[in-house]
């Protein structure tokens, strides 16, 4: 305990020393010192909530309780009476994110009377890491990882532990899904069980992404053949050496036949062969396995991009044990700025789905550009029900740039997925006016100006890169800046952002309708007739869906390349007026290392956003023109 | 009766034989030849009344009432009960006026149940048109006069009259207020005569501006001086003649000794001595003399030009005949995007006085800006009561263009003047929406976005001209471009862009407040106070009364230089999106020729902008980055 308190002290003070540089996230609390906690019982957890309302909750006293009539999740009951307050839960998690709530509202809304209790929407809220053990993370744009193994700096992963636990994430995927198969080596091992021991007070359990080669490739194995019975001891027994380090160690990620991994198709094995045999290894310790859809190229090589993962998936639904969940991106593609749900949510019904979100912005401007991303994940629960979901996963942005995420509104994105990952019912709007009261000021002129400007800003990104329902034409590889004529020969032709677009002199799009590659059929009925007909297509996704003539009326009237040119201008002018906003107008309410970090790079922006328009008004210009 | 008919066919056939062009205004009637009207007479103004109705109205029956008992103004009641419509009112221009009302609710709303009753705010609705004998007009933007004198085109003259009627206007100052002499002649009288026969059916009385020093000028005295016996006695012969040609001429519009002109000053008398004089000529009559305060570098030269009306003026204010009204621009300054109100208008309390508004664009653009005027003008009534003023004038934007007024969209203004003049409480949003509606469809996706456009134009080109209270920095002589190094030896100094910002490295601005020129002295006790502390005065008049360093923090926190930069960057940045989607989203609303001619202009409106961005950006920031 003592330990702890100290612990606590530094975190603080070292916060404090260090305070405009963005590394203190949303909890910028003052110690006030005051308030009186009693608790059921000294637990890490419990303490760490103490701790937590000892040092900055402004009430006279709290009271923990455990009540085993409460659901049993990490929900809890928050209830401000007078001088006295009450957080209630039925285990230990719900009084630390209890605590964590209520310091926020302390924060946002002051200490006015209430009685609420809250439920996490899924029991899984993970962050997935895509660190390699290089120290690098893919398409991670905050610099190196956080988890620099073999000298570990608990310091840094305590701090990560508290921002998540103030959020309500309870999980970490610690390593990238193109896995290294020495992450699962004893010496990796011991270091993620010092991971775990840092982690597990603030109720976060750390997960693996495994390489289902692994067994061959540390030549402990000669196949890695799921059926093989040295392969499945070799997995119980990595299993058993796993949980005796870790005893809460949450399980497993696979990214499994997917862009050159191995997996049980190289062993003409399917991925319920290979699921299930690591879900087996878990099942005694009830670790599960999260194995992912994302997958293209492999037995339905050939097919549109978009409809293989239900080509996969969809016969093996019902072959899975019960401790895998299948883990899929929220679009059929790859995290694009704007794509229709993923048709896998609508045909998997008897194994428990999980989606998989991208906090990092890949293909949204990385860490240059701001672009909020609630909306965008507001708009995928339109159409998948939280509530059908088992759980959530996130992409993280986090890296060791001092202010963890390269933008500083990035951080947003990060705060929004935790918000979200507990209660998708909260609003865009809501989250972002937290956040940035939380983060900068409390100021009301800041706060409205600065809120219209995040919520706008992922229509606005949509607009200058790829509206309408354009896809996928970014510069190969790093997946920055425009290329829609890309073609590279040697490349898989779904690389390629002319696969993409296809266009010509009289259309452009990918017909997907059932004149096309009908991937519109793999919806539930009612949305595959509002896909499949050009009409009811919503016209945000219409290049998506459809080839379309440059000379298509919209529902405006307008042409198709005219609406075009449209959306690119208006996008550019957003970020035009965004950066004018900035510049001129936000200066006086952001401290100056932030505020100019966040103008030089919106400033940027607009640069690159003019790019966007110029290059693609010009490539599509060339044909739609022509005539 | 037969010849009325005639001429309304042969209107309403030329009209549709050239529908794209903008000609027709906001009156697009399709005939129907529908409506039974029953009148209570045969008069040429109920004529027009019943063949309106009976050409475009779409009910069965309409019976035109007069009742004495309504208020005796040119108000009307409207009741639409079954497939009976009745228009009553005190007299037979309500008549009128309620036949334009109803048509244009047939259009708007369609013909749903209704019982109202209107009446206008002002009893003198004025068109002021600064047209010149050879067919210049001052500050015209649309092309020649459509008085074409000694060949007057009766036609167009008549058009004009029945655009005027249907929006309740009901003068016409035929000339410019820098007015020739030779408009008093015979040879001229007799061509107003024929313009009053052509307005007289639609309720329009003609006025005339007035040369002051007439009698002299055409030699007929040998002064001018309003005391002298045959000076008085020329002008009361002057308006007997008048009178025989026109029983119900309405009066004389007068600027005197104001920038050139002669005047009663010339020979030591004041405006009252003058004004009245004229006003005794006309008084036998019931003609009415409007009196001009716009005066500066007269009696008070070297005082803040902002003050003199009031300086000039006040002293005489008791000393007016009953029929002098004092006509006063809504600014003190002239015409400019933004002023305050006129403190004459606090100051003047025993003349009756009247507004003078700029339906053209002197300053706002001319014909080739996007700028919607009726947000200006009703920002002045939220100063000025409507209630407090005798009448109302608008400086004609109308010329020999085939679409009247250059820009198309520059006709929403005199749509606007007009309907404001009947009734000022209209908002400018509900205006908008009629006038778009009328004019070019009823499609909600133009209706909505054009209006949004509309309504933010106003402040968008305060933002890119001249933001904070900017006034005057124009190119000299034409008004249109930035000029705010403007500086000529051999000109007034109040007619020098440098007057009126006096920049250099430490401060810009005009102070006016108590420790200036106190001008903020002339308003009324509690606005005085408002605009004389730099802290309460509203910041977008922050520059025109006060001299502000360009360090000093806004409201908000930025600096005065950084606001600058904010607004001219967020005017150009609207013409950019304004721009953006006429081209790309509107095409296929509007007829090809308006759409084009819009398009050409609202393109032209972004380089401009970006000219009065980039020269006063430039300018000013010459100063306000020296340190």
């Amino acid at each position: 305990m003592r330990t702890l308190l100290f612990t606590l002290m530094i975190l603080t003070s070292s916060l404090c020393a260090s305070a405009e540089d963005g590394h203190q996230l949303w909890l910028r609390y003052q110690p006030v010192n005051k308030a009186k906690v009693t608790t059921p019982q000294q637990t890490p957890v419990i303490n760490i909530a103490r701790q937590e309302l000892e040092t900055y909750y402004q009430g006279e006293s709290v009271t923990l309780k455990l009540d085993a009539s409460l659901p049993d999740d990490d929900g809890f009951s928050i209830e401000i009476k007078g001088g006295n307050t009450t957080i209630t839960a039925y285990q230990e998690s719900g009084l630390l994110y209890g605590a964590y709530d209520l310091l926020r509202r302390q924060a946002v809304n002051g200490l006015t009377p209430i009685k609420v209790h809250s439920d996490p929407a899924f029991n899984l809220r993970l962050l997935n890491h895509w660190d390699n053990p290089d120290g690098s993370i893919e398409r991670g744009y905050a610099g190196e990882s956080i988890f620099e193994w073999f000298n570990l700096d608990e310091q840094l992963i305590r701090e990560y532990a508290r921002a998540n636990a103030s959020l309500g994430i309870n999980g970490s995927v610690l390593n990238n899904v193109n896995a290294s198969p020495k992450m699962l080596t004893t010496e990796y091992l011991k270091e993620v069980k010092k991971i775990a021991d840092i982690l597990r007070p603030y109720n976060i359990k750390v997960y693996l992404s495994i390489n289902f080669g692994s067994p061959l490739a540390l030549k402990e194995t000669k196949t890695a053949d799921p059926l093989d019975k040295s392969v499945v001891k070799w997995w119980q027994k990595k299993a058993k050496e796993i949980y005796k380090l870790i005893p809460d160690f949450g399980g497993f990620l696979v990214k499994a036949n997917s862009e050159g991994q191995p997996g049980p198709g190289d062993y003409n094995r399917t991925h319920a062969d290979g699921a299930n045999m690591l879900a087996d290894a878990l099942k005694p310790y009830k670790g599960i396995v999260m194995w992912r859809c994302f997958v293209y190229g492999a037995n339905h090589k050939g097919e549109d991009r978009v409809k293989q993962a239900v080509s996969e998936f969809k016969p093996l639904d019902g072959q899975f044990r019960d401790n895998v969940i299948l883990q899929t991106k929220n679009g059929p593609l790859d995290f694009q700025p704007r794509e229709p749900y993923s048709p896998i949510f609508d045909q998997i019904k008897q194994t428990p789905n999980m989606v998989e979100l991208q906090i990092t912005q890949e293909y949204l401007g990385q860490s240059r550009h701001l672009v909020y991303l609630a909306p965008m994940w507001k708009e995928f629960f339109q159409f998948v029900s939280p509530y059908s979901l088992k759980g959530i996963a996130g992409v993280a942005n986090i890296g060791k740039d001092r202010n963890w995420c390269g933008h500083h509104f990035s951080q947003a994105n990060w705060y929004a997925y935790g918000r979200l990952a507990w209660n998708p019912m909260l609003t865009s709007k809501d989250i972002a006016n937290e956040w940035l009261l939380l983060t900068f000021t409390k100021e009301p002129g800041f706060l409205a100006v600065m809120s219209k400007i995040m919520l706008d800003s992922r229509e606005a990104c949509v607009n200058y890169m790829m509206p309408l329902g354009l896809h996928h034409i970014f510069k190969f590889d790093h997946h920055y800046g425009p290329e829609p004529n890309g073609f590279i020969a040697r490349y898989p032709l779904e690389w390629c952002p002319v696969y993409y677009h296809k266009a010509n002199k009289d259309s452009v799009g990918f017909d997907r309708s059932s004149t096309g590659t009908n991937a519109t059929s793999q919806y539930r009925p009612e949305m595959a007739q509002i896909y499949d007909d050009i009409n009811s297509c919503p016209e945000n996704l219409l290049l998506w869906f459809h080839r379309v003539p440059w000379n298509y009326r919209m529902k405006d009237g307008s042409t198709l390349w005219e609406s075009l040119q449209y959306h690119y201008n208006k996008g550019v002018t957003w970020t035009e007026d965004a950066y004018n906003v900035w510049h001129n107008k936000m200066r006086h309410y952001v401290d100056q290392q932030r505020w100019k970090e966040v103008d030089q790079r919106m400033e940027h922006q607009v640069q690159n956003a003019r790019e966007w328009r110029d290059v693609c008004l010009k490539y599509f210009g060339g044909f739609a023109e022509k005539k």
